[in-house]
């Protein structure tokens, strides 16, 4: 594998989950493929998760990790073509990518979309200029519009977990103060879309994601009726993706609870975190025995360990 | 040990020195103990010493070390139960700790005092919840009213450096511009008094800490009188506990220099560090023969080491 | 070597320059040499190339690597003796240095001028305080007046790409925003009048290097002239050293294009990066054959090997 950006990039999703399995019951069997190997873990937005579970699996394949949280540090990029840098940006992507890719035999990026311009959002412009010049491989950790490596884990999840060989799997939107990107739900939705999974999105009235990314599902605005015989519900809040990023007005309670989870195949529920409570999901949730949320976060480092040993196998 | 945050979790405090200093003499000599482990070091507050000291006591015993400094990255935590989650917050310390408990073997969790709300403060609630929720063993980077790796190095240094058995040992409170925690003081306090010295606490009024830290000591607002036959004097500053966080006005002059120490037992001056130069201590005394506050800041170092071992030990 | 500060700490620069190519060609040979020591990256300014490139290094050497941005870390460090430290800083360089010494074999400090009181800036007081208190050996990731790992680099790559034995060197000014440092040019401008090279500076009327760094230069006003028949462009901006700091006006266009490098030896262009697009060096020139920028970056990874394997050999 040389670039891990979407699902698309996948040959066998079920296998590369499979593996992830593997690696999990056995976390050090491969230190040799990443002796003197570097991966560099780049951050243009913050992650707690997704620093620690990658970096944790690359530690296992035996690699070298450096972070480099650039959107803290002061080191604005210029991401446009063709303009006169005399302004607040002090590199050039074009350059940026290229230098670190000389320090890295693998590159993760992080770049959260900017919720203005879906045009260039959904060109996922940044992290393909990153790609084109840094001239090494590249696992996204979150970019403009999809987030693989947590529906990868999702993905692992669900296979770890299930009690039925296909079970049912329904993403549900959640409330929020502040519009989030599509990312994760886009994502998880190309996923489960590919998986052997019987697959509903629950959401409100002009929250409808990208078509591009739900193929196969069934979509619904009522979360009661999708919820029924469930065995996995994935909580997540998004924006509307038209009028893009905005927040259209909801009137009926989305804030799933206990008793929301009746009709359900007694099921696990889900979440990428960070997670608001209370907001976005409830204390009795998180707090009981539907919640499958931390152990979810603890998946992220094996299928990112997957990924990461089929790049260093390819090398 | 399963869990480091006083001195009330380490069975015999001179076993550990001990051992803190048979490492300092043979520091890699366990490196397979930390083979495929890793310590997360958390910090909610800025950290020097106790990151570089607790990373190289770490890397001494094979571990890997990820570090995530909280405080810069913009990852505002929610600490009380039962709230909506719809202000500036954007994860609950229970799932984030639950996290972190996913990706690391040992956690150490540095979190300051607010000075506001002694009640608060000294329920370390901040400190036991993360115990609680990441159900990992934890170490203690300074929490609200304690530092004992700090306490811990100090004994080393002590026991390193005492010239009789049973040396006199002073904690002498110093001028600050800005009210510090008790955190330093009530854990030194505590260590010493069960350590094998003569303990005095020289301060001025109204500076006195919770009596739960000094019992045994004897405690006097006479520093000079305190000073006398002393083989180590501990220098730091540190706010009043009642009124909680507050500087009462001190008349007198608590600044230590060259002729302060002319009665002690040619003492040794020992501070945690950072020191404020001719606010807390004066030029002469750290720039003489008398100041052990770099040596003593080295043995951090074998303080982190001991703990470290034991709680790799216990795994 | 305890010191790497200027091309004075170095022996034989051309040795050095073969040393960093045969690592280049064999980058793990010497992992026995940083076994179980560690690496200090101290930054009291940003920096991309230089952090990871050293990182680099260190591990390619088989060294630990704990890196502090001390700049964002807010910890203000007193540089000035004998004041009272009653204002912002929080701890003094003399103990700063003093500590981070114990936790460290090799440290790396950079620190970058104030560009207001150039007796100051030249004394580098900041980094000569750092090498005296800390007690290790140091290297330097650019000081007020110099970078002298970027010069190695330098020299690496112009070792590796020249077509004939002495090539013609020329060091070209270029326009900016806002006014850098002077340590680049300093630093390259010394160590090429060392080298095997033919050496050449052009740059407008007011920006006269000090002469203590360009002994042995041709120096020229006249871009064009002194770019005939060149091998290597390097281009980089900087303030006047006179009046200190100020960008004194220039009426011609000093912007490098590809029909200024017509009557060069088909030069190969370099910078220390980061650069700015279209203000200090055009895209054509960057993205086309003459450019050697991302290569060049790639060498600091074995000149700042060289370096430490230097260090750890003398230990």
């Amino acid at each position: 594998m040389k670039l891990f950006s979407s699902v698309n990039d996948v040959a066998d999703i079920n296998a590369l989950a499979a593996e992830a399995l593997k690696l999990k019951a056995d976390p050090y069997a491969f230190q040799h493929l990443g002796k003197n190997k570097t991966l560099a873990l780049v951050f243009l937005n913050p992650s707690l998760r997704t620093r620690m579970s990658t970096q944790k699996a690359a530690l296992n394949l035996g690699m070298n990790v450096m972070v480099l949280n650039i959107d803290k540090e002061g080191w604005a990029l210029e991401l446009q073509d063709n303009v006169v840098m005399n302004g607040t940006t002090v590199e050039h992507i074009r350059e940026a990518a290229g230098v670190m890719g000389q320090y890295a035999d693998i590159i993760g990026l992080r770049s959260f979309p900017g919720l203005k311009n879906r045009e260039e959002d959904y060109s996922e412009m940044i992290f393909n200029k990153f790609v084109k010049f840094c001239g090494k491989p590249v696992v996204s950790l979150e970019s403009a519009t999809r987030h693989p490596l947590q529906s990868l884990a999702d993905l692992v999840t669900i296979e770890e977990l299930k009690s039925r060989p296909r079970p049912k799997v329904v993403l549900t939107w959640a409330p929020h103060v502040k519009p989030l990107p599509q990312a994760v739900p886009n994502s998880f939705a190309e996923w489960m879309c590919k998986a052997n999974v019987d697959f509903t999105i629950a959401h409100p009235a002009g929250y409808e994601l990208s078509e591009e990314f739900t193929q196969g599902a069934t979509i619904t605005h009522n979360q009661q009726e999708a919820l029924a015989d469930a065995d996995f519900v994935y909580v997540k809040n998004w924006s509307a993706y038209e009028p893009y990023g905005k927040m259209p007005a909801v009137t009926e309670d989305w804030l799933l609870k206990n008793d929301s989870l009746k009709d359900t195949n007694n099921a696990k529920v889900m979440h990428c975190l960070p997670v608001r409570r209370n907001l976005e999901l409830s204390d009795e949730i998180l707090d009981g025995p539907h919640s499958a949320v931390v152990h979810e976060a603890g998946n992220r480092v094996w299928a990112a360990q997957a990924v990461l040993k089929q790049m260093l196998e390819a090398m």
